[in-house]
């Protein structure tokens, strides 16, 4: 049986893939379904549009968006839907704060909900996803439950070894 | 008959209540029901934990934090509870920029949904809660497209004002 | 006799007005035809994209775009159109450095030609606006060249007159 | 038959050649005809200056200047044409900040057509030299339309192989 | 007999160790007892807690506290303890400007002693702490005289041989 | 009865004392005693050496320096006394950051314990110098512990007035 | 008797006067005989060549130029003279980090002796053009000794009026 | 027979050699003498002070300074000499603005002369000793023209090669 899709993934280029594979890894820990596209704001911006108007109706609650330098797709996205919109900014030249200030300074009525620069931010995309379908969705809130007393006890394990 | 609460807004002192006000005032006009709190991550950490602990109990769907400065009161609140938890950095010497990255810039599994500095980061805090919230609530997607259409007229009227 | 609309300036919100008036101002001293727009990336992003795919069509040889915050007008019209496109970096929050680093750092094939933050950059935007039609157009040529001149005759001017 | 120059290319330095050759292949592409030269504002002004005053004589429609740190060649090549000048920031020390901000911020009446910081700069300055050539050259405007179509393309095939 | 313990140093991960152990490294050198732990602002707040909470009755003076990012671990001691609180901030994406920021502009009653990015940071960290202990410990005072008399001569011994 | 001097209190210029004057209104409230200079780092360099260097034999015990621009007087003073020194970067030209990395960049073996920029970081220079006292003078600690719960308690009252 | 001139001031534009006055201000104060142009690199190139080229031999030994934004002035006038040019960066929308880093980031062989940025920056230009003047003019120096010794003594005496 | 000492070369770790010693290439090239110490304005303040203080005695007629960090060695010799003080930024964690900040933002009155950042500043730290140096030196000036001369037939020569 084919996973329920819940989360939609975009990329403006391949090479994002190393950093957007991250956001991928986090929701295949916590089992929740997504679809991973590569669309840019600036070259496909039809097929982008199309994507974003889409999403609700094929059933999907977040969609995460990664971009770098004057990264647009996440604004782009979030025009064309009213679903929540995760944008992860990807450092390049300036260490990511184009990409930052980029994603994050919104104007009013079209927010982006802004995560960390680079992989950091990706696994977050992922981690904020989890806590928004959680809302409503109590089996997803119990695998973040777990995955997070994991990290927990990681932390512990290795305060534990460097005691001795 | 009161409101059901779906936001938690709080804050780190009084003196952040005119730009976080704003919220409040977005999501007055969505006909969502909040409650508004202030609460410090570093001068009342445990009421601010009960508030971020109990808060899912107590029917609220997204936790809405304002704080400047080097602003941990949003991650704070993310270790505290499994909602998606929405940082608002407010601005002050640095133009808002340490209270930026203080929120955005958070480890892997501790997300929180930043939004843009000050005012407009306030009223899209608001934004960013109401399409999480419609996600499954289609009223308030109702009313959230009519508002959203009503800033597109706004901004049509605009422009035909300019021709005349 | 009506005058030929050469130059199409857009802005996101009536707010910009005042800033972006001074491209108007700077072609109404070059006596070059323009069109005034107030259309939004991402509240009305229809009507921006339509404004820019039918530009050219309209005899249109440079659009200017004004934008604040994270600014995607520019970015957005430049991928709607293969005319050369203007960015003019709003200062609000940070400076305008947020606006600078969203216009100038596109990605390959879109470029933005982006002037200064504000009514500097207002002005610059009109000034390379004349350059670019003065190529193929040697009447913008010759105002431009006498406007220029009266600038050059100002700084001697003053110079003068502090030598007294 | 030699072919015909429309774009100039100069910079600071050899050392700026392997970012500035970009400009040079993306303008191959387009099958745009130009010279590239190394002047530099400072260390060879004269020269400079000249090559600058007699470009749009020799039929230069576009000029498009490549310089570091505290960049002043396109601002100096600008005080001496009055051809559309495009400056790219070359990044070193400082990211690029430093020429970023050297090439940007220009007074009012002297405007320089800025692009993003090192390669992708460089190549948008080509892309933005060929917008401003295409606005009287339906030739070059057909070329440039296929060539974007095919990053497109390019696009479309990097989300269709990722889809399998 | 073990040696008395007269610092706590802290870190949110693992991966802050090789950083951190120079902070030991520089105690270690002036015979000052530490203990050194893993805990974690966010992902283990209550053993941050307890551990900040008890650390003067154990008879600890100082408070040590590496994070990057999002600094949050050495506010959160400095809430939970009213001991000195010394903050190092540990570069990444940023070069250390956001763990900079979100250490060192803490609200008024909540300080945190700031010293430098990275490794020499948290050496200063140590120089720091000594110094705390030494106000009312003749024999740090008299330890770390010495080590500060070292670097002197060191400087001067460097002097001579580069006068050779 | 003169009460006890226990902190050095240090700024480059008169017109500093506005800011730093909230270093002492804190230091009042706790009942702890200090003296206040002008001394300046490149203006009256001895006088400063002097100062630092006898702070100890007249029973002081944390030396707090408030500069801006290029912050050289809490190095200067660091270099001159083993004390802890603590430092307030003061905000003009650049909102601080000029003088917070002059101030907190210190190479390893002078460590400077940098606080906040401006009035926020003048008030917890002084609760900074304060836990340094009281990890031997519980009297301190007592007055630190119930200005602190004053705090706490105007932080619920605010909380409980917002309730209404 | 006409002092002689041994110091070439230079601005871009009238409104760098308030700032710039405050060059001439000290040098009155040192007795240092100076003359006072605005020219402009991209407006009166030629005229700023010309004078720079001329200074030397009309008796002039250091030239200061203030100019903001992307502050090209000093670097021009130091392609045009082999005499040391001191750049003032004048501060505007970035605060003045633009023309800072637009003014010191020169390339080898074309040094620009930068000093800080807007009034401060401006007197300590003359400052720092008296010292080099007094490297061979004992008349200057004693002036200039004079004049430290009176800002020490203020120092001093604003340090006596605080402990009364 | 020894030659004369006319410029003295300072820095504050051996670290910090390799780039200062491109000072003393470019210093060679000329033909102009120098020493060369490493004094640290932290661990050996005295030696610093000293040296400053005896320069101008033993016939200097510019200091430079190289150091990072919270870079106050250039500061720290202003103040104890009269000389013309250079100031040479040297880059680590954060690219060298912290360094850049604390040498050129000096209180009026204790001008250091600064150049750019790193290896690029090192050499021109040595070119505006040059200048200084050949405002009453025309043999200096001679050599320096003609070293000047060879970089701008150096560009020549590449931009020729260019042309192949």
């Amino acid at each position: 049986m084919t996973k329920k899709i819940d989360v939609g993934i975009v990329m403006g280029s391949k090479s994002d893939l190393p950093v957007m594979q991250k956001v991928a890894d986090v929701l295949d820990t916590l089992d929740i379904g997504y679809e991973m596209r590569i669309l840019s704001a600036h070259r496909t911006p039809l097929q982008a549009k199309t994507w974003a108007e889409t999403a609700k109706d094929r059933g999907i609650q977040v969609l995460i968006c990664g971009a770098g330098m004057a990264a647009h797709l996440a604004g782009a996205v979030a025009a064309h839907s009213l679903l929540p919109v995760i944008g992860v900014p990807l450092g390049a030249t300036l260490g990511g704060v184009d990409s930052l200030l980029s994603t994050v300074q919104m104007p009013p009525g079209v927010p982006v909900a802004t995560v960390g620069i680079g992989s950091g931010g990706a696994k977050n995309a992922a981690w904020l996803a989890a806590r928004i379908i959680s809302v409503h969705d109590s089996s997803v809130e119990a695998r973040m439950k777990a995955a997070i007393e994991d990290k927990r006890n990681q932390v512990l394990a290795q305060d534990a070894e460097l005691q001795k």
